[in-house]
């Protein structure tokens, strides 16, 4: 049998320990969408605050935003998204399944170097050749109706983008937030895209969540600024640990880009996908000035900057870094996955499974281990982790043996593991783990509190 | 002209500043969302990390969780809510308007106290009467389809409660968060319903947000838990520093509470409406066996847990503490509005708006005032405030006399303001000014980041 791939066993391991969930499995569930178990939560949120304290409340130049899903049919139709936003769609008349046109017509290219016929294509799904029919447009925007009836007027889209809810609200930004360009507004929220194949976990789903930043700038800067970004964006990762040799820059082509983008760059992640390693993790795009001029032409609101200094109207670029927030938290555990070995009780070594988080994003902080069940010990061990409790998400742990519990902990990433023993009675101290190292330290209880904190960094 | 009331002056105070902001405004804007400003949407988080410190992350019996907003039918089945979350509404052929039957009936009764036959109700739109149709059930739910089909099998709902997403896992948290009752599990996010008048600013949105616990006990301890979560809730906000004269509980009686619920306790906040000042901000319900009993029957899943102490199988009671997040940050507003006088330059008194807001809470910690916009105070005082954003949201302001200045602030309740005048250049030092007192004291400049620390909470 073929040895699993790190996604693979990434994979298991976040549904196993309750990272991430099946969306609706009770009711066989749905590829749609997937809930974030106790741990994936934690870690989610970690990513968010990490984002927000960098990227919004540490620069003078950022504000955020939280702006509404719903949003009515003009808004989508002046953005470009009804018209665009589509893809072609065969369905083959045999299994009445629906199948991109454009890749079913590029992979005949692939195989025979020449265009098909219509009555050449084959269906994937049942194989059946001659019975897909002529391509019809799909969109990708999921349709709601608001108000008692189901008509033109209650018609709304979930927003594919957190984007155009930073858009419409420029103007009551400049007004109220004092801000002139350079500045962007950040946003971390949802967004629903009605993907015809959803699929490779948590990569491409219907409902996900995404982190942007809408960054408005004089014409003649955007060029500078769209680069300071790209390199910003990258940073961050970094500074979080991830691998750079995992990351990589794909200049998107002609042809390939969004319908607002002039230039776009992704950051792949090397996720390690079957059939193709890379996938996109975010993307940086100059969207010029399509956005706020098309919301100029479609409300009527002139959506520029009075410039005082030089008494001219104008309508910023904007440079949009735009983050899947779900796919960095897939590719955070990717990239922390490890397999090394551990000195067990009998003088030998176990493999172990660890997580090598930032202790930033680590979804527990420190693990509380009493050695033993009784009250001389539970009691004084539960007051410790309830004291750190105000501070950090903590957990208490007092099942198994304690290298089974260390074992547990490694693989979820905890960077600390707090062992209460019978000496700590009378010596007031606890032995303190280190998850990379493994190395012990005995540690007064009253040191406790700073010892973690000066090691979290949060 | 009669004075506006509070809760007037808040709604204009949030909206020219930069809190709350109508969705899609250029366009028409919406009553059934509302998008938050660089101002609300700091409120708004750190209301939401006040709640996730205290009832998740701070306490060892709870866990958090985050599920997805759209589920299949079958979810919505299971849980009674296509068949009961409806409400009856009647149309007038004159004119076309929508209006639920039974308030109609219910006017009709106050008035003239007898019901009424339908030829007699009144349209309250055009004021046409007998053309009211007979009444039609209208669902409070949200469709949306999924998929390339828009069929029966791509239905979808909007989830009008979080609630259900952590009953579905609740087999998934037992087995990997190793949890047993009495445990709970919370969540924040997004809930939809289409409410047939939204209306009230943000208390009544299709589009809201909800933070809400789920507390799993044996069916025996229910009673006293529902109790301990009515207190705890409440405990929150008057730890938050909401006035308790303004809260207060109503035992909502049979026939008015949800289909799900046995007992149900709102908390009311007096906010202030026009022709009724309470509105509910919470509810704690006690929601029995009634969702995982309904989800065992839908999906054939035992939702139950295993208590291996007795060898017993049983389904847990819920006890549901339900916050209206949007809600709160509105409470939270009205309750720390208030207006008294400052000392102005001239040696008199000028008025002014002050946001009493708990620390924790503000939007802006701090905000720093350069006396002047010359560089030699303008670079320092930039870096004071850039070295202070690495902990807090921190503003930086620059324009106009500083008494305006600290109007501005006390107005968006920034807990302190730091004045960096040509003195600081000598002293190393700045003068630091207290929102609520107005008291100023000098503060080396090595010492600020501990001064607000102390003082700030957070």
């Amino acid at each position: 049998m073929a040895q699993p791939s790190t996604l693979d066993q990434v994979i298991n391991l976040a549904k196993r320990r309750g990272f991430v969930f099946q969306a609706g499995e009770i009711y066989g569930g749905s590829r749609s969408a997937w809930d974030y178990g106790p741990l994936g939560v934690e870690l989610k949120e970690n990513i968010k605050s990490q984002w927000w304290n960098t990227f919004v409340r540490g620069r003078g130049d950022m504000v955020g935003l939280d702006s509404s899903i719903i949003l009515p049919r003009q808004v989508w139709e002046a953005s470009g998204h009804v018209e665009t936003f589509v893809d072609p769609l065969s369905e083959c008349t045999a299994c009445n399944h629906r199948h991109r046109y454009d890749h079913l017509v590029e992979a005949f290219e692939d195989k025979h170097g020449r265009t098909p016929a219509l009555e050449e294509l084959a269906c994937p799904n049942c194989g059946t050749r001659g019975k897909m029919t002529e391509p019809r447009t799909f969109s990708g925007l999921i349709r709601t109706f608001l108000g008692p009836v189901a008509d033109e007027e209650g018609l709304h889209y979930l927003r594919p983008e957190t984007a155009q809810g930073m858009y419409l609200n420029f103007l009551n930004v400049v007004n109220t937030a004092r801000k002139k360009p350079p500045f962007g507004m950040g946003q971390i929220g949802k967004a629903f895209r009605n993907e015809i194949t959803p699929g490779n976990f948590i990569f491409r789903t219907r409902e996900f969540e995404q982190m942007e930043i809408q960054y408005f700038v004089p014409p003649a800067e955007a060029d500078q600024w769209f680069d300071t970004w790209v390199n910003q964006a990258q940073d961050w990762f970094f500074g979080l640990g991830l691998n750079p040799e995992n990351l990589r820059q794909y200049n998107v082509p002609d042809g390939e880009r969004a319908h607002y983008s002039s230039v776009t760059i992704d950051l792949e992640y090397k996720f390690g996908f079957t059939g193709g390693d890379w996938g996109e993790l975010m993307g940086i795009a100059n969207r010029g000035d399509y956005d706020l001029s098309n919301h100029t032409k479609g409300s009527g609101t002139k959506m520029q900057y009075f410039d005082q200094a030089t008494g001219e109207h104008y309508t910023p670029y904007v440079i949009e870094p735009s983050w899947g927030l779900t796919r960095s938290l897939m590719a955070f555990l990717v990239d922390s996955y490890a397999e090394d070995e551990a000195p067990n009780s009998k003088g030998g070594v176990d493999k172990r499974t660890v997580l090598r988080l930032d202790p930033r994003l680590a979804p527990v902080k420190a693990a509380v281990l009493p050695l033993s069940k009784k009250a001389e010990l539970s009691e004084p061990a539960n007051k410790l982790a309830n004291d750190l409790r105000k501070r950090w998400n903590v957990d208490y742990d007092d099942a198994g043996a304690i290298g089974r519990r260390y074992r547990r902990h490694d693989e979820i990433g905890t960077p600390f593991c707090v062992t209460f023993d019978f000496d700590s009675l009378d010596d007031n101290a606890v032995t303190i783990r280190d998850r990379d190292s493994m190395a012990q330290e005995r540690v007064s209880l009253d040191k406790v509190e700073s010892y973690l904190s000066e090691r979290l960094g949060c």
